[in-house]
């Protein structure tokens, strides 16, 4: 299959590319840089440095013979990705190429604009250089459960079927995102089906959980090959930056109660969703929504189970609660349906404790590497 | 009040002006004359040709004794509209400087995302500016009941509480609407919602329907203080289209099976909300909706009515059914709700004979004006 993935540099970005080249897919990535520009002015580096997109296709294609095809661009550039579109002719466009970080949202007017501008034009982009040139190519737009907030009732897959005065009506889900870029990806799922009504384009909605994992098994070859890392108060996700405090021996920082649950996943996984979306597209019209996660965990169980997996390696773990700089539900109902991709036939990984070993010591390989002071908080949602 | 009026040009605006400034509010407007461009690019110039913003100020003070500030400007233009939030110290904003035609976020690619990032561009420069000066700002956005769809349930006021599995929650209520322009007005409305419940701000949200009249009490005076009238295609709303075909001698041209049924108003009934809305704050933190509109018509009554009101000033109205340009349902359930603006105390107008004939005649003095060629649809939602 022709794959356009957008966004290729990306934690997700790069190991997607790898791994559909692997599967036979023929893969152009397209890439901005802006998480590496962001990451330079805000000095909050990866833990490990990678080279460039088009060193690492290189590397790539010399160990293991698949090429995948680099295009430095922006998504936002209308005539840029159009471009794209006919020289590529894709069956297949997967769009990560948004802004990820809820705190790089709420940092101030700049970024705020940024992540709204950047996140539905290029989205708006795509549908239109979709409609210009191949209706019938499958988008796969990667989503977040965090548009759902945290409802008192159970979390289905994208719709609700109401009943209301003695009527019913199916609807999308409603949406309470948290952060200014989760709202974002409420938007882009709004248009997506809006534009799935009107013009019948096929879309699938990948709504995922906070992902973990520090290799694929495509990285593996070569450690210049992983995924961008960060653990930084911005960038990282909350098992990522444990891990690191785990090796630093500076505590897991919980915010607030830690009564926050959220539906995770391996890496691996989010690579077997994206794949399976491809494999089964959304129907001409159709705007599809699974959500993408394997099992659901409070803060204070992962912290916990971070604690158990680095005692048995000798590292003592303490666990710290912080205020917390987000405003959000910290004890709440979290009841969400994900059975659209296990239907597909997702064999999720489960958090256990070789996982949480076996990544703690990768990362005690780059131990003299951390740096303590990214880690704390400095983005905060509430106004002082 | 101090008020700040965005978009103080366009149809609403410049009315909302002149009757809010003789209420005693001290108005500073803005406007960027994207409207008057357009219609000058496009070639849909109003009925009545309108002196220009600063001029249109000058005759009504001249003439009423009242003041309203111009400020000419953008908007999606931070620093410009920063600069006047200090200068001007508002204590609630107007926000109507969003791109108001559905048929213009139809046409092309420039078109949508103009819309897309204009419209949530300057919601979101509006937000972030009542953060950084003065968050007890009331912000008065106006929407459109087209947020909502034409859903099998009734449409409340802005949310909808839901039983689902046993559990009871209270959401957003659901969008569907069905076009870009009205996709960003669900999208703004859920970026002020979100900012509520983070920063605190304070808004209501109008979702109006949509609006009839030629002129207001205010504009009474001088023809040049009349609203911007556009009987076109693209920026012309349904029954001022009607009046203009009725007196130039045109069928009426009703979309499809005319059944598409909407709340409309009175231009005079949208000052009064807008007034009732300003007078009566929403709390804190509190994103209150508003359904704004008199009464629910189909396109076929409005035809009738039209049609009915014509024979008796001696016009013979035909009316003719075309292929609908838009994608929509034309025969549909619509029970709105909209009590929470007459429990403040509207008083609306409703759509008499005598209205209709007062507004043919009006239109009539100006028969000579009217271009035929501008009344066809030329956008179409559909892939053809």
């Amino acid at each position: 299959m022709r794959i356009l993935l957008l966004g290729g540099d990306g934690y997700l970005g790069w190991a997607t590319a790898m791994y559909l080249s692997h599967q036979g897919d023929e893969v152009t990535v397209v890439y901005n840089y802006f998480r590496r520009r962001a990451c330079l002015e805000l000095d909050c580096e990866p833990l490990f440095p990678v080279p460039n997109l088009h060193r690492r296709a290189a590397l790539w294609e010399a160990g293991s013979g698949f090429k995948v095809k680099v295009q430095i661009g922006d998504a936002c550039d209308y005539p840029f990705l159009q471009d794209i579109f006919r020289r590529f002719q894709p069956e297949a466009v997967v769009h990560y190429a948004e802004q990820p970080a809820a705190p790089y949202s709420m940092m101030g007017h700049k970024e705020a604009i940024f992540t709204l501008t950047n996140n539905l034009v290029s989205t708006a982009n795509v549908i239109h250089a979709v409609k210009a040139t191949n209706l019938d190519c499958h988008l796969v737009k990667l989503g977040t459960m965090g548009v759902y907030g945290t409802p008192n009732i159970d979390i289905e897959e994208g719709y609700l079927e109401v009943e209301h005065k003695g009527r019913k009506h199916t609807c999308l889900y409603p949406k309470a995102p948290g952060s200014l870029y989760h709202l974002t990806k409420a938007q882009d799922g709004d248009m997506l089906y809006f534009y799935c009504r009107i013009w019948g384009i096929r879309v699938t909605d990948l709504n995922q959980g906070p992902v973990y994992g520090i290799d694929t098994d495509e990285s593996r070859q070569d450690d210049r090959l992983a995924p961008i890392f960060n653990y930084d108060d911005i960038f990282g996700t909350v098992l990522n930056r444990f891990l690191v405090q785990a090796v630093a021996g500076i505590p897991l920082t919980v915010y607030g109660q830690g009564g926050q649950t959220r539906g995770y996943l391996n890496i691996r996984d989010t690579l077997a969703c994206v794949e399976l979306a491809l494999r089964h597209p959304a129907n001409p019209g159709q705007y599809r929504v699974f959500n993408q996660f394997a099992e659901t965990f409070s803060v204070n169980d992962l912290a916990k189970k971070v604690q158990d997996a680095g005692r048995d390696l000798g590292l003592e773990v303490r666990i710290q609660t912080i205020p917390n700089p987000r405003q959000e539900a910290e004890q709440h109902y979290y009841q969400p349906v994900h059975t659209g991709l296990l239907s597909l036939g997702l064999e999720p990984h489960y958090l256990d404790k070789p996982i949480l070993q076996e990544m703690l010591l990768k990362v005690a390989q780059s131990r003299e590497r951390i740096r303590r002071e990214l880690i704390m908080p400095r983005v905060h949602w509430e106004v002082k």
